[in-house]
């Protein structure tokens, strides 16, 4: 197998197993199901192990022509609730579907586990479960966002409030790696988030993770620091940052961009003119609504797990479920967890730096 | 004067004296002169002191009828470049058009300077020059964004990467005399930014500024932890968070904003029936341009420092610049730095809250 990019090789692997949580997300179980059936369109070699309540879930599963000897629902009638606190759903949810998903990638029944529930528990699960990677101290959450210029991987987006320079690093070697495997970008450039582009810029942690990427040997085209408006203009490859800001940049260009489609949508339907410019100018919209479509990029990767596990937004449909399984199956085909070993071992282990003053 | 609010009192005050910058700027001294005169126009009760080259202001101002006798040129030929250090601006600036400006306050010929020169060379000179307020340990770069519901003042945008959480708490009594003194908001609800709002989410900074805004006997309503989508759904009136966080969240939501005009521009025009659509629904798209025009929205300030000093964004043009004069004189009209005073001082000594566990 090349180990440069895997993007061409769809049809190299057969019958790949993925376990889903048929019960996480706001209108589980029916988008699980119908998302599992429109990702095996595209994937005819995917297979389901789809844990849940068997009475609900059945009767979906029928309505699936293609789901036949592609999905097998292992019963359970425990759920993990939204609101449910990380440790309290790691104590108390042990028989639930989430669990029994991320279970059946440690004992290899499956060889990924995609859920659209509550985030906190399925994180605290899969670090307990799966744990990390060899050399990897914290899994992050990682995921593609669109922008100007190309998509952007970008992470930590929440699982590491406090991060570590080392941290950083690892979260760059993971970054580099999706962006180059996955997405099948040659030689991607990393940033790491900053207040400014100026090596004097930041504290201490992400001028030190800076310092120790550049002394490091490791093969990253690391391209400084970026700011916030170079994930949009699409500057670099990878962004890397500490799940707190992560998070809160997420959620402000979600954010933003919701209240931008919304403000447009309100503005045409508010007179006839723009009704009329609505009609006329629908195949543009359209095209710019198919660009930012939020669907197109669900599916958040917890990457530095002994394991593949994807995260599928909450409220998303079956169209963006069936996104996040194709995450999971392509983290699978590049066998995206043995490159991030093999990177990681090309890491000299870390002698402390100099911090660098301003 | 009404304590609670001041936005009725536009005439009350005559002839505030603002210090200008008329060389900090992509395109200083232009935008300055002119949008100096602009403002007058709004606010006929200013008066300027203008600092910079003498050979190029004089005739920029004589071609702006409405700046006789209410702009005064002080002649300097040292100007801050946008790209000095702070550090260096500080030490060889001192008599740079951007110092003078600052000295001006100081010294008590202008009640405010407005600059739109590098950004970390004002707060330098402005930090070491005028210091800052009793009780503010540090000042904060605030500014106003557009969000669905209402204008929501975000602080700090830059000026401090580590916070602590008595940072966070002046910044959020800034914020709160700005929301209500100067949106006239009655009763403004204040966020602090997180990774979720549950009470345990977030780092010690951040639950332990909450816990001591909640035990402060403030006279604020603190509305708990928001997420970044409450920065634009405008779910608070004020969100206060580190520089760190502010800054990239800021740049994100603006290149997000940006990225989303231009591909609408480009869907529109990119075709026939996009460019009949444009001129149909063109009324509605000028709404929305003119709902998030950055220029309106422009002028950062500068906040907790004994003086006003407000931050025009360094590529706006005139209009833009005109917003931050008005940002300036508001901040005036309202003795803003006056109620953060009266305000810091209900606030008692800060004794150690013991930090909630998670």
């Amino acid at each position: 197998m090349d180990a440069g990019s895997c993007v061409h090789l769809k049809d190299a692997c057969v019958n790949i197993s993925i376990a889903l949580d048929g019960m996480g997300g706001d209108d589980a179980p029916g988008i699980v199901v119908e998302g599992a059936a429109q990702a095996l369109r595209e994937r005819p070699d995917l297979h389901f192990l789809l844990f849940g309540d068997e009475e609900k879930l059945k009767p979906l599963v029928a309505t699936q022509a293609s789901l036949i000897n592609r999905c097998e629902i292992r019963h359970t009638t425990d759920a993990v609730a939204a609101e449910t606190k990380p440790s309290i759903a790691l104590r108390q949810g042990r028989k639930s579907s989430m669990r029994l998903a991320i279970d059946a990638v440690k004992n290899g029944e499956a060889r990924a586990a995609v859920s659209a529930g509550n985030t906190g528990a399925l994180m605290a699960m899969s670090k307990v479960v799966l744990r990390t990677l060899p050399a990897i101290d914290r899994p992050a959450i990682a995921s593609v966002l669109p922008s100007r210029q190309r998509p952007v991987v970008m992470l930590d987006l929440g699982a590491n409030i406090d991060c570590t320079a080392d941290n950083l690093v690892q979260f760059a070697v993971m970054g580099e790696v999706y962006a180059r495997m996955v997405l099948g970008v040659h030689e991607p450039k990393i940033g790491i988030l900053n207040v400014g582009t100026e090596d004097v810029k930041g504290d201490s942690v992400v001028r030190e993770a800076a310092a120790r990427i550049q002394s490091s040997g490791l093969k990253i085209d690391y391209a400084g620091f970026v700011e916030g408006t170079d994930v949009t203009e699409g500057s670099v490859d990878v962004v890397v940052t500490d799940g707190f800001t992560g998070n809160v940049a997420l959620k402000i260009a979600e954010g933003t961009a919701s209240m931008f489609t919304d403000t447009l949508r309100q503005s045409f339907s508010s007179s006839w003119r723009g009704k009329l410019a609505y009609l006329i100018g629908r195949p543009a919209l359209k095209s710019i609504r198919r660009k930012f479509d939020p669907r197109r990029y669900n599916g958040a990767m917890f990457l530095g797990l002994n394991g593949v596990v994807v995260k599928s937004h909450g409220g998303t449909d079956a169209l963006g479920f069936s996104s996040a399984v194709q995450v999971a199956a392509e983290l699978l085909r590049c066998s995206a967890n043995e490159r991030i070993i093999e990177e990681m071992e090309t890491l000299p282990s870390f002698a402390p730096v100099a911090s660098v003053q301003i």
